[in-house]
């Protein structure tokens, strides 16, 4: 049984009694053996609730169309859910875009090379030409896109629209210090995860490891989170932090900061990969 | 609706196709509304299963005792499951022992008298006097059980039984320092809690923070576990650690580690007490 | 030697060479034996300066006031140094401010009645009667000095300095929730710690786990300052964070927040007792 | 004033009065300009003390040689110091040796080519092939020498000694899975850095995410260490740990403690390199 023979299913819907039942019956009689699931309800009584299952799929009786028929007529339909399936055969397809800070982009592609991140690369986007040569490194499609001044932006946003075309099922800017359009952004609706350099909501904007500088804060943090309209903003998938001292310059707090957003940016990015996120408003269920 | 009126459910079975189905549409059909839910596997293909639901109780088609015998017909008899239900109106009964160090112990009885936790308290018990006053101050009842010599045991351990009698559904041993025989312990099996102070397995047996420090680690720890006949290698809860440095001397680590401990201790009962915590042979699974 | 025969210096002038040696020249001249030395320059090249020594003091061959003018003479107004000793042997006095809510303030309580910390306590004043009994439990002088709206505040605050006196050299605030007036802050300056319940800068102001809540963190926090005429905005001393997901309601994060709290508090209370926090600013070097 | 225009002065000897000032006036003396001191004794009286200094070098009045000659006749011999000078502008030369698991290594030449650490790299040694083509990549140089079995281990040994020659100032066993012999060893005294996947003294010695798996622990751990000629027993420079659950397996424990292990060693040999860290005995004083 091959290591991708199985398969995710998100829902979400208004919480009622049955769901469960309902839907791990329809899996069984269907011979898929429900290897995790998680669940979670706003409120038992008229909230939301959100279900994921991980199933095995060898045995199933049904090919994937036929399969996700039966379940929208015996179950989704009965529910009102809102729901998909992703089978984990299908690798995602992630474009990084990047600006000159190199760590998270790199940390990202390091571990797509040694296998961690199950995930194909369309192509990384670049408002420098400062990361080509490592990016091809990794035999990568590099594409410079210039945006120097806000006035290109429609144009420059324009160019990567056409660069991306189909290609990408989610973008990650990982350190993209560029500000993305709403009409760019409402094209990838809650696909588009950002790293931000402090614990949000403190220090929304520029230079916020400056910002906490100047507040003497005592903890540095970091956040992933979906990018929306509104910046800084959007649903937080994570966040760490570390802690700093009197005697830690700015650039300390870079330095201790980037080791942060490497890792809390894998993370959010492999529980996107792995389905293992629903956006609730302007909230995440993250089902780790 | 009482803030008690709901019910805890954990199973734990071969896994097999179909538990979960079965285990929900039974709730289900009978008019408890499931809040919680997490299961676990140690392997699909032949592994041990667990399960852990909470549900309402309010509109239960059934009396308790009905309930049970229909769920136990219905399916724990056909996947020879193993299982019981907890009923969050009925509080655990918590006796702890104690020996000279009061930090433990007092954070219990705090955490009790602010009712954040759910257990009645029958009694403490202590081979030391020291602490009588601090104890009756809450208003419980404090026993001294004298153990000088490791002679008096049997008579010490005795004594503690009798007094303990049925009162105790479990035991918390919030820094006891002598050790229980087999012969006590096999009396409460996966039922009494100790806090080591480490991070087991390093630094078993005695005066833990003395082998950190002349071990020179830069991290100390604390861990709750369930007591077995093999000192310290019981099944561990919760474990924490915190940060030292070369600047510490061993009574900075006792300092920091009080803090280890008492916070260590307070979760792994909490979650003892709520019923989230399933022994598997040497390991636990905590669903928190 | 008492475990109370040491004493403090700490000093903050302009930042140029030879104050270190300077300073425990004299010190050395006059019969300190110096266990700890730390030192912080905000830049070597016209920042400022500051060092905390902390020195034996059985074998000084002058006495208090002799040693103080010595200093003066000898080092601090050469470097134009402000700078201050405390004696260990003189324990600072503490008073308390607390509203509904004990745990901050029965955390300082317990650890001070087990010796953890080395202050005195005239009195816990409170705007509510509600922990009355715990406090004179503790064989501490209880006021209650009710604030119901904010009109009565000139007159509550008068009242409290009233029985405060010249009693306290600091006060904290234990979860207190009445915001103190730029006139009563004014006669504790730098020499107010609060407790907010959110690593600040985020959640100013009301209801901070409310406020994390709704924006969906998944790192909740608690942070001790000093108090300035601008709330929560004052120096911040010290913070600590927590990992929350999706599944903790308001309550759990209050909880895991108490809890928080609890240690941020003690850390700061004890910082500042052992003459470990210099005022920078806005800023706080702590030498801890 | 170039950035490397720095020095550090590294003292241990026994704990006396006078130490601190005598060498604070004889580089304010020199023109050396104090930026950084730290200082530790594990006893006032009678125990042993170490300090460090960071200096500023631009001003000093006399050369390299001449400066360390005027020290050692009026401090170093006064007070039987062991001591050394280092210079920020001679990059220290760290060899790198790994077996077949990537992570530490590459974390090191990826920071190495960032400009993250001021060190030069003669090489990087392997007992396995696999990793020539990355480390190529680099523009360093890689050399595979085999050690199949503990009787090729002396010839392996030779061999690498042969390539080092006299071109590394210590080594890093970035996940070199051949234990070194004592004569080895003995070359690079306090200058081999070691990673070990486990919080030690837990789990030394093969496979401690097995270890870990098997024992339970619900915190798994790295620790960076110095390699003396006992197996995992030499000094520890630094450790750190992660939250693991019932829900991870074996791999999940080793993909988070990858993280883990590159954190760890990165700063180990971070302070290593910045001559942060002073050997005493079996114990590592780190002033970072």
């Amino acid at each position: 049984m091959g290591a991708n023979s199985f398969a995710r299913l998100l829902i979400r819907c208004a919480d009622q009694p049955g769901i469960v039942a309902a839907a791990t019956t329809f899996l069984f009689q269907h011979g898929a053996n429900i290897t995790e699931l998680d669940q979670h309800s706003t409120d038992p009584s008229g909230g939301r609730f959100f279900m994921r299952l991980e199933f095995q799929t060898p045995k199933l009786d049904l090919g994937r169309r036929a399969l996700e028929q039966a379940f929208d007529q015996a179950v989704a339909s009965r529910f009102a859910m809102d729901w998909h399936i992703s089978y984990a055969a299908d690798r995602p397809r992630m474009a990084v875009l990047v600006s000159a800070h190199d760590h998270a982009a790199l940390e990202l592609l390091w571990r797509w090379r040694r296998g961690e991140l199950a995930v194909d690369i369309p192509c990384v986007l670049s408002n420098h030409d400062k990361l080509r040569e490592a990016v091809e490194g990794f035999g990568l499609r590099f594409h410079h896109v210039p945006q120097d001044s806000p006035v290109q932006r429609e144009q420059a946003e324009q160019r990567m629209l056409d660069i991306l075309g189909d290609q990408a099922d989610f973008l990650v800017l990982a350190r993209y210090m560029r500000i993305l359009s709403p009409a760019f952004v409402a094209r990838y609706p809650s696909r588009i995860i950002n790293i931000h350099h402090s614990f949000l909501p403190a220090f929304v904007g520029a230079d916020p490891y400056r910002q906490a500088y100047e507040r003497g804060v005592k903890i540095i943090g970091a956040t992933a989170h979906y990018v929306t309209a509104d910046l800084d903003q959007g649903p937080i998938i994570e966040q760490d932090t570390a802690r700093v001292s009197h005697s830690d310059e700015i650039d300390d707090l870079r330095r201790l900061g980037r080791d942060l957003e490497r890792q809390v940016l894998a993370r959010a990015v492999r529980w996107h990969v792995e389905d293992r996120i629903i956006v609730d408003g302007n909230k995440t269920i993250v089902f780790d």
